[in-house]
């Protein structure tokens, strides 16, 4: 019993199967065959291997983001002098991912809670006082009606923040036109924790000196983190005099590409622009779409009375996307590229058998050297079946 | 040996190898082997062609999303009257992805920094002056203590923003319930960079005329960006008085999932709405986490003085999420496809091969049909070889 | 004619085909391919099946973030007591998943827009009127320049926000370096679409008198949702006094790695911190990216004209990162895991060939067991052919 286990042992371990083939000597299934398998080397190593980098294991980033503008405008509004820093028009002010630098704008100055008639812009027309339901409020209106129609206006009178606001006319040239020239500092930081890698936007050459003097560019100064507003816009496809009157959207999309089996210097970021709404391109189905705009109240007291001032906005929203892949050689990955390659081969093969068993004139003499029979076999097995089989057939 | 080196490419080339195999013909196992083979082609060509799209290029796509409130909502405290509007109601105000409208609130009004005693809830109770540590401050506390015990409140006196809140009552019915009919209007553009391709949730149909008229409506209006918020928060299976009172989170999640081989229109969004905290499902282990408010507070200046009013908001929290899926025919991932069903293919052949060579009884038979065997062979090279072997097994 | 058909339909449903081999009795070979195969099975049974669950469908989750900060500071500026409370350090107040904290300040209070002199940084200095150039303004300026120089200070005048924020001595220590002990409460929900599971960071045991007693420890208390905000900075590997003086940006990641095969109980999430910038890491590198600040302002009025309170505000900025996927058993990937890992055997037969046929010394012999040659044959077709061809050989 114990001999029979060892031999059955030593049987499987000093034992080894290799599939019998043919090998055909056939002009044009040969190279048909050696094509294909070409073709299937060069998928494998050119595409799986080279450019997919089926040898490396790969990973994506967690990103951070820091911002922070920088610029001043100065605006003479009916003989009112007023500078605007970075704490005026940013939103929100802390260098977020994503936030709005405003344009142009709308105040409405001193509004008390209070009644009084809408705004005359066609949407809010009324003749009799019947016309105003009491309590109610319409869609395009902005306040409760009070049950009354202003002769004045032909408008309903509301119980709103009065005055109402009066956004028919949006200002031409935008109010901070300046804004082309602020400028953007983005701070990435990225994190692969797959291979304990942290690198930050700021690589290699980017120091301080650097930073204090460069302004972005893709072909002289692509890694430099300092961009110009009026460059974002047009890099985005975009054009600013609109987009600063009526607001828009931009996307930065920071790319991080990263092959660790280099030295991480070359592991830089590349910055790409992209217009989010309004881009023309598809003009009449983005028509309702177009601009950005969004309120906002600076609430105050005056004389004991609650008032505010409200603002609406219009302005580029920035959205600023980290998207980051770094691979590195492993020899897990490298192993299962390797596998499913030469399963792929087997399609070589799957190809050109189809080809010699089907339609090549000696197609039956090529399967009887392929096949084995065992059909007779079943009946009676004989020491020359095989012999007795290619006869038959 | 030029002559031998061509002879070795001409070889190569004009060769094909391809495996002999044994044509067994035998129902039981032909049977098995085929319906094996057949539940491989039908996973290949259901599963991974169908269904998964195996053919297709995939990318993901980045995302930006605008969003507008509207909606006016009327207040009458102790007589006071006051109207609510967007830049009141919607924090932060400039119309992010996330973002939330208030519903409910507690106002503090005219704090001022000074001494004053903790408001009695239960959890700041003194006796003496001596259970109120001078300087220190309490986990459940508002400020720092003084030292002294207020009889009239049996509480800590502060140093803190006075008067202290007193959030013990939470208004019932929401002061601001009519946030139920306050609509959203969501503006989300898409971008495969993989494909060149940008899409908008505004698609063909959607225009203006549309928009100022429409309400989503799963059946009826699937498309229309404008959402009413009572429906949202039904849709997300939680109960609106509720969430209005104590405040809550809903994920809205547009979803793209584009086929790039038909035409574009066909590339729509879809919406989902769920509920992210106290859905009631897990009633016990979620109590902890039911609700959902934050503090604020608007600073002012009287007579010379810093005041604030500290506002409780409770309120809904909206979180809109993009997903965005495109697939499009390559011939690389048809080809990788392809590949690994051959592959696959194998699996059919291993479990007949167990069946044939090891279960059905004339396995010995088989077993000589399909394996050639060399053991002896090493020995005593000979031409008769296989038929010896066949023999002495 | 039927009957041919039926016959071939009989013959296709009959038939199998395994492919024949030869069983090569050789140590070597034998002993290094079962080696080679077994590394494959281990590969396949370890690192496909076990470690990355290859048996099973994977879907990745949508989470939902609440913060809330608690705690107190008291400052005492030059004989001005005042408290600070959640309202007034954290930005934005709503909860978001990221946030600042405020850790330190500069406060410009009472601002008014006006004409003074720039503050002497030395980047800002003048000798005569013609240094400045009135109406610009310069990179490191803080205003348009009227062009006049200011004997007192040696710096332009400008028209701006008076008088200028002088930044050029941060307060150390920290003015809110309390903050050390505020505490961070963080409310997350993740969604498993795929498997329509929904998960609260307040799992099991997590509740209510949990809550209001613990605080977040790797060892005693990994489930705590509760952290304390030195520890935060410690375990990212900052240091929380230079942090809090200059700012600094730390990520907070909640992991979950969910098996759904197992109860739903042991679905639980996994915090990490890393700081994000000025690790120290790389020092010199990292220098221009050192700390964080923002500045805002709080506009009121004062005797009918518009002020303002310049905050410079230094903070930890945290950015919360929610990142889940789970496993379930599925019989899709459980198939496609064993096609290919079939597949991959396929290597080790190749492997195998090659020794067996190019390098052993009977490797003559072994071809001819393995190859079936046409070559002959394709002139004269006879029943002995593959005999014949051993002998020429």
């Amino acid at each position: 019993m114990k001999d029979r286990i060892q031999g059955c042992c030593a049987n499987f371990f000093f034992e080894y199967e290799t599939p019998r083939q043919v090998l055909v000597r056939n002009r044009r299934v040969g190279i048909v065959c050696r094509f294909i398998q070409m073709c299937v080397l060069a998928y494998i190593i050119g595409w799986v291997f080279m450019y997919e980098k089926g040898y490396q294991t790969v990973d994506t980033a967690f990103g951070s983001i820091l911002t922070k503008m920088k610029g001043l405008a100065f605006t003479n509004i009916s003989g009112e002098e007023r500078i605007w820093d970075v704490a005026d028009y940013v939103f929100p002010e802390q260098g977020a991912s994503s936030f709005v630098v405003m344009t142009n704008y709308i105040a409405t100055v001193g509004q008390t809670q209070g009644k009084c008639p809408e705004v005359p812009n066609g949407k809010n027309t009324c003749m009799l006082d019947a016309d105003c339901d009491e309590g109610k409020y319409k869609r395009t209106g902005n306040g409760f009606m009070t049950g009354k129609c202003v002769n004045k206006t032909s408008t309903c009178e509301v119980y709103s923040w009065c005055p109402i606001e009066d956004d028919r006319k949006i200002p031409d040239p935008p109010v901070l036109k300046v804004a082309e020239n602020f400028t953007l500092f983005i701070k990435n930081s990225i994190s692969f924790r797959y291979f304990n890698v942290v690198r930050s936007n700021l690589v290699e050459g980017v120091d301080q000196a650097y930073i204090s003097s460069c302004q972005y560019d893709p072909i002289n100064n692509p890694l430099c983190p300092i961009f110009r507003l009026g460059d974002i816009v047009e890099r985005s496809g975009l054009n600013f005099s609109e987009i600063a009157r009526f607001g828009g959207a931009i996307g930065i999309l920071i790319e991080w590409n990263c092959n660790l089996d280099f030295q991480i210097k070359y592991c830089k970021p590349q910055y790409e622009f992209y217009g989010l709404y309004g881009t023309g391109r598809n003009d009449k189905e983005e028509k309702p779409s177009l601009g950005y705009n969004f309120r906002y109240a600076k609430h105050y007291l005056e004389n004991g009375k609650e008032k505010r001032t409200l603002m609406k906005v219009f302005g580029l929203k920035i959205d600023i996307v980290v998207y980051g892949m770094a691979g590195k050689f492993d020899i897990i990955p490298t192993l299962t590229a390797i596998g499913s390659g030469v399963g792929i081969f087997g399609v070589a093969t799957v190809v050109c058998d189809v080809l010699l068993l089907h339609l090549l004139p000696k197609r039956d003499f090529y399967k009887n050297m392929k096949f084995k029979n065992t059909e007779m076999l079943e009946e009676k097995p004989a020491l020359s079946a095989t012999e007795k089989e290619k006869q038959k057939e």
